[in-house]
């Protein structure tokens, strides 16, 4: 789902509603403390758009931010599913 | 799932993991927050139990416990369907 | 804290670091859920950017705006007081 | 404000509201994984227990406990503060 644009990986994730689009937003905070890498994300009622980009890297993409993308892909489909 | 148990509609949720059983503690909260009604609810690592019963119908089980109930259910599905 | 500027309240907040700025974001999210008004949001590591506006009235700033404005100024203070 | 009691460190802590109460305990969850370490603990509306103990040591206190419990009191202090 994350595609490479403007040299970060993004994607948009859609939800039934607000309360479910945030508990999904927890789920991805976890994900970021425990890769030590963090989104550059927004929110509005029940869509989730994330980037993901690398600064010490110059904001590149980079194996860190493919890896994140992996794991809030597959958070994601749990939600879908 | 959840069941009359000592004047409380009770039951137990397992999850893969903390950051999974938390997402769901969230979507829980706002559910308790819109339907003005809270649980009494524990948490170890990938369990969450959660304890429904009416504080001002003398801790009894009523109507406003059983509707909170069956929309907890309906996000549980979410994480194990 | 919040200003108008494009027909929004916009605001920006500052945290010690993510587990701070994404608590202040449950809280808020609770917040935007209890008053039917949900922010367009968005956060990086240790900073949360709110705008508010009213969609139903063609995207301006009604008094919808500054209740919530109101009541997230006042968790704010929690945080840095 | 943790002490000892049964072979676990226990504390309360008490808040305006179900909101706050659930934001610190958001705060609490990061913490938690973090410490690779997980309370036991539930919540009722604005009180939320808190019992630390070490599963791998037999259930007694140790220093991951210890560790633990200070940064959640430091969290609380923000709150309360």
């Amino acid at each position: 789902m994350f595609k490479e644009q403007d040299n970060t990986l993004y994607a948009q994730f859609g939800f039934k509603d607000f309360k479910e689009a945030f508990s999904f937003m927890t789920h991805v905070a976890f994900l970021a403390e425990q890769h030590h890498h963090h989104p550059n994300w927004s929110n509005v009622w029940n869509t989730v758009d994330i980037h993901l980009t690398t600064h010490d890297a110059g904001n590149t993409v980079t194996q860190k931010d493919y890896d994140l993308a992996k794991d809030i892909e597959a958070v994601y489909q749990k939600y879908v599913g």
